[in-house]
């Protein structure tokens, strides 16, 4: 069985090859050339949900699709399903971690926690979404060149330094897409395709 | 391990311990005692989720709920998440079953399809939800005692007969029901709890 993922995020494919050990892992074919459906959803489940479903009408393999973010305490849960485009539509890395280092300045709380949440789909209908999370604390400034999205800001008291920081092999132990990619990886093992 | 399961509808213990084989089910201890929290979600996920999160609160074994129901494409989906509430909140089996034949008069289309999806949650954390679908077309008149809600009116082709003909074991064979539990139980199986 071939599983195929709806991601173009490189950092995003290569994490998920790490963490599902054998299981061969290929993007939906031609995934470039199909247009991207819409990130409407209020919660991660119904984002990778829209995600998997849509890109599971393109192969006749089953295909999962993930959401992820950082939620704070201080923002009420901020950003959210937002997070990729917290400093706008087409904002880069580092213009949400200043935005949100900006919000977060003088806070009650830096708690945090990352979430990703991964949904499977055969040929339009849904079967399963898997769901990792990791707590943590938004540090004050960036460290680490490791990573993606918010990890130099991302400290996990575990490791002693930010997700930016840790090396990616040990950020995927513990890690929320790590966390989602194995739950995935364990049902695909047992579970009888069609 | 033990799987606790968070409902207290003998007919669907009987099915979710039914299908899930040798893996033991047992219910969240003192269940009746716990007030059931008010099902306000949007999609059976959302549903399923809430009610297994709550419950998963009061024992430190893996919990899972679930939420289902029928949705007709005449009716835009309905009853969908309101499949149990139908004809009012004390509605019976047959309320709801006579409230659907009304409505379905003269349909264009009698399509339907039985939607369960199970959520499983460990103190206070989601883990994971498994959609199990079934298709069929909804009948003029009740037929057959068997089974519960809906079934009476559920023509199933491959069977040749409603849900509600059909017997116990045959129906979790191919049900909504069977397939989101027996997913449930293929991760459960691979699945390493804390």
């Amino acid at each position: 069985m071939k599983l195929r993922c709806a991601t173009t995020n490189p950092g995003k494919l290569r994490e998920f090859r790490l963490a599902s050990g054998d299981l061969e892992i290929e993007p939906v074919p031609n995934l470039a050339a199909i247009p991207a459906p819409e990130e409407t959803g209020a919660t991660f489940e119904e984002n990778a949900i829209l995600k998997a479903v849509y890109y599971s009408r393109f192969t006749p393999d089953p295909v999962f699709a993930d959401d992820s973010g950082l939620e704070t305490d201080a923002l009420g849960g901020a950003p959210g399903v937002l997070s990729a485009r917290f400093a706008g539509p087409a904002a880069t890395d580092d213009d949400n971690n200043r935005l949100l280092l900006e919000k977060l300045a003088g806070a009650r709380t830096r708690a945090a926690r990352f979430v990703c949440v991964t949904a499977l789909a055969q040929q339009g209908k849904l079967i399963a979404t898997f769901r990792g999370v990791v707590e943590g604390t938004i540090v004050e400034a960036p460290r680490g060149a490791n990573g993606f999205g918010y990890d130099p800001l991302f400290y996990y008291a575990p490791f002693g330094c930010t997700f930016g920081e840790a090396e990616r092999e040990r950020k995927l132990e513990v890690s929320h897409r790590g966390q989602a990619i194995r739950a995935l990886v364990t049902y695909c093992r047992g579970a009888a395709f069609r």
